[in-house]
């Protein structure tokens, strides 16, 4: 008998939507990449998705909501156009996976997780760390109970450097832009709700992020439902890698990761001891991470179970990254049920 | 030319005491330990002093300040005591090695250090952690200035199991009593005053810490005058050993220092992989640098140079604790020089 | 302009030749698997090869060696056909991939290589750890010259556990099935050729090796031309994953490499403290490395370079793995030259 | 009631009596340092046995011999007076902690044992690498049985730099001097005898051992009674420090133990990842573990229990040196037995 797969069609072809269309290709079994759309579909786009066995191409997704070929979309188009695609994908019975996040605003979310609701389908928003091996390892250990309640929470999160200030100036902010990653984390791993956030933050390299009202340097406690305690620190700019930590303090004790290192090795001499540097950045580190996700959301789809990261894990850390950004900008801590 | 030395008069010989006793006796060179005062002096206490070549015991800490054969005391008796104490020894002219805290009243603080300074003898406060190898080596390598400027330095201090709930009665709260080492420490590694602190706490253990309106589990985050931020999390009651950790991010990068092991083991099977455990408290942790700090002390007083841990060190943790303190009280941030 | 491909013909689909061939498929940009023979082709076998964008399928390798739209041919098949296929592939002006032993006969290895060097083809030789991450990084960091001289190569490879007695029993001994690996390695490393060895083994499984003339545990200790000297230490049977560590001493310093692990995770309890066991064995450990080898092999085509790992390369290992089976059966020191 | 002790007369007042002396005065609590003697003594040796509390100095071992209030001697003079200061100490009846080797001569030690033993009292050698917090840990793993019947002992000993030229001239050859504490600790780790071994060796550093027919790196594998396999590597300069490692591999897994560090520290920049060096040197490394074997030795005395290193482990690693300078000459494996 052969197995069955769902026939995925890509809405956006730049730089995750390759990375997403490429591991749909050829790493995860249950997938069919049938079809891609993008406003800007050129020659280069087509040449990419033939290597890929697309038979498809089109400019406009909407050839690929209205294919009845097509069991569900993979949307990596820009964030504006998320909540849209969603509901429409929604209304024609597509099953979603959607890049984070949804919207940036909370109540045109509400309403795009109404629609899917009323609609059936499955819907999966991309907060990919959730899959890496070292965070999952963490999440397990603490929710199979082995260490009992969760009492403290530890997310570092730093990235390898600077992006442009062309970037930055349209982020949305560090809050929105980067440490919602870690929102999401803080949740996935405390298994509770965030009810308060406090913030700190700078602009301590220079860069110019307070022309923008930003910072490049955070750190941010909370409280959490169950009781739990967190605080997750970021910076623009480590230099070193991409630090990615995370760390669980239990009743009986804690589960922490080390980061991934480029290779195991160990140089020693007289001037030292060198090891090697940490994966530079999110595509190193996350590689197989977004395989997993990708995977994890055909087998929700063909086995009709629920998606690992549903429509509120993708409302929920929109909701703590503003208060995080009214917390700082009033510089006191503000209860996320407050917004 | 025989080797100068510093003749010490030891008051106090309770646990601290006598560990303090035994450095000075057998592991610091330069250090002539040559009379004890313990209120309780006993047999036991007289059988201790006379296998540490200690010649000269007193039940009065009198005795001691009034002997001009005495260069220094160390002062390790009841905390309630320490000040006046130092006041006398000041006015005698004696260098002055103090547990911490100098006392919890500011007030009483400043007097002190006024009267130390207008006697202008030494004076060095028992902030042990500063000489421990690895904190050491987080500071020195910040100090030297070749990772820039500081950006976000983070204490993880979690104690292996609970105290007694007779001791927490009294204990002065959390902050006072665990939190200050960790306060003295951020101020150490960011070469830099606290100017605010934000603290989140909780009794998660159900040990019995509310009832004295105390928590076993906080999280910190301070801001400090050049601009640094930082976070300090403490537990009561890790389980796993003594959890002590520091971490500072720079312009160029981080430095970062593990806990100790009791050993460099790795056992390998198919049911997993066991490496050593952290050792257990501050006994064995700190063991080398309690050697060190008393080393130092000695050798402020022969070169006539600054302690390494001042009167001020003394002082300005206090104030972060009560900050601390009244920020978990009023559920919002505290600025230090607002007490 | 379109990048330039090599046009594979896949010879062997069996587990080690489907590895290959969906490496060549999806992660070997430089490379168009083109055709698969394999003298058991079934529909099973049509169906993987359809999955993979494979054009061709046969049974006779004929077939591939035959189209002059091939350009490079993959030898997965049984060891006793390498030789004969490699000479073929020769003759016809193929590009030759060929997993390892070329044969377990010396004389026909040379006669292969005669042929093949007359030809003028390319050939590799599929010792596929030296593409490993970690196994490089200890190569390259000793043939930089930083550390100067080699004096000590050492090699630990141990399986994670046992294969069965009917593999074990045409295996040709642990030294041509096994140690061969270990024997490509330390000629990697030490960059001389190996010009004496001495082995010491044992059964100390009980598991049955002893009734086929091998053991299952061994130390080979070896001089190298460069005056170094090295030792391997192997064992079928660890039970906690595939322990796979180099370590070189040179004038200078040293370099070692530690086991990859599953994740990076620390688990904490007053149980003790696990960390993650190794990967499991050679799938799990040398994914990459297969990738690696695979496009390294297309770049020597595509621009007519040497292979990394030529015929020599291939021969070497053999006769070292003759001297050291000598060298156990007789109780003393062979040179490998005197075979 | 007050507490034994071991009233102990130090026989050798050089480097390594001192660093015994002061343990002894200091660390062991239940020994009392009573006597000092060497050939040499002078004011410095008396000054330093002032303030180490010791009353009794003297020029010549025999007033310690013949004083009636010493139970026990450490010798620490020149290796070619321990047998002979053993045999005396033994007939006055005293215990007898000696540093090792015995001797060099297999005969003279076989009769010092001789002598010892119908003296009936304690004698314990040197080897203090057992009381070593690492390679105990192996030990104590081992040979508890958890993991089982052992199937290979690795041991890794290189000293961070050469000797002078005039002390490996006298030296004995590095077998003597430098492996004889690996012999001992594979027997002590392997919990059997060795009974054959094969040597490789060469002079790498162009140091000059080659002069004094020595080698400063060698590899030594060796068989042992209980069927197990063993291998050693030593280098006279390794440069990073003292590497100290020991893995033992058995039944149903392994345990081995890295190397201490000068702390747990970690340095990530854009040009790499600092870890700290191995420590320095022997004095660095083993310095608890001298206390140890003091107060092992101590405790056996008192309470009448065999010592933990005995006669007979005095005697065996010479053995095995022998024969692993005979292999290294002849280019054979030598049976210990055969010697």
């Amino acid at each position: 008998m052969e197995m069955k797969k769902v026939r995925i069609g890509l809405i956006g072809a730049g730089r995750i939507g390759k990375l997403h269309g490429e591991n749909l290709a050829h790493s995860v079994a249950q997938a069919d990449l049938a079809a891609v759309a993008d406003p800007m579909m050129n020659d280069e786009m087509r040449s990419w998705a033939e290597s890929m066995g697309i038979k498809k191409c089109y400019d406009d997704p909407e050839s690929i909501l209205n294919d009845p070929e097509i069991d569900a979309i993979f949307i990596c188009s820009a964030t504006n156009t998320h909540a849209d695609l969603i509901k429409r994908g929604a209304l024609e019975g597509k099953h979603i996976f959607c890049e984070k996040p949804i919207d940036t605003d909370l109540k045109k979310i509400e309403e795009t997780l109404e629609v899917v609701k009323k609609a059936g389908v499955k819907l999966q928003v991309g907060f990919v760390r959730r899959f890496d091996h070292n965070h999952k390892k963490v999440h397990d250990t603490v929710a199979e109970g082995r260490l009992g309640k969760v009492h403290v929470v530890k997310v570092t999160s730093r990235d390898p450097d600077h992006q442009s200030m062309e970037y930055i100036k349209v982020s949305g902010g560090i809050y929105m832009d980067m440490t919602i990653h870690d929102f999401d984390m803080v949740r996935y791993l405390a298994g509770s709700e965030v009810t308060e956030v406090m913030a700190y933050g700078a602009e301590l390299s220079g860069a110019g992020y307070a022309d923008f009202d930003d910072v490049d340097t955070t750190i941010v406690m909370m409280k959490f439902e169950n009781g739990a305690l967190g605080v997750i620190d970021n910076s623009r700019a480590a230099h070193y890698g991409y630090d990615q930590r995370t760390e669980v303090h239990c009743d009986k004790g804690c589960v922490q990761v080390a980061n991934d290192r480029n290779d195991m090795s160990m140089i020693s001499t007289a001037d030292g001891v060198e090891i090697s540097k940490p994966t530079w950045f999110f595509l190193e580190r996350y590689n197989n991470a977004f395989i997993s996700e990708a995977e994890e959301f055909t087998k929700a789809v063909l086995n009709d179970t629920p998606t690992l990261v549903n429509g509120n894990d993708g409302l929920a850390p929109v909701k703590i990254a503003m208060a995080a950004a009214k917390s700082l900008k009033e510089g006191c801590p503000v209860k996320v049920g407050d917004l």
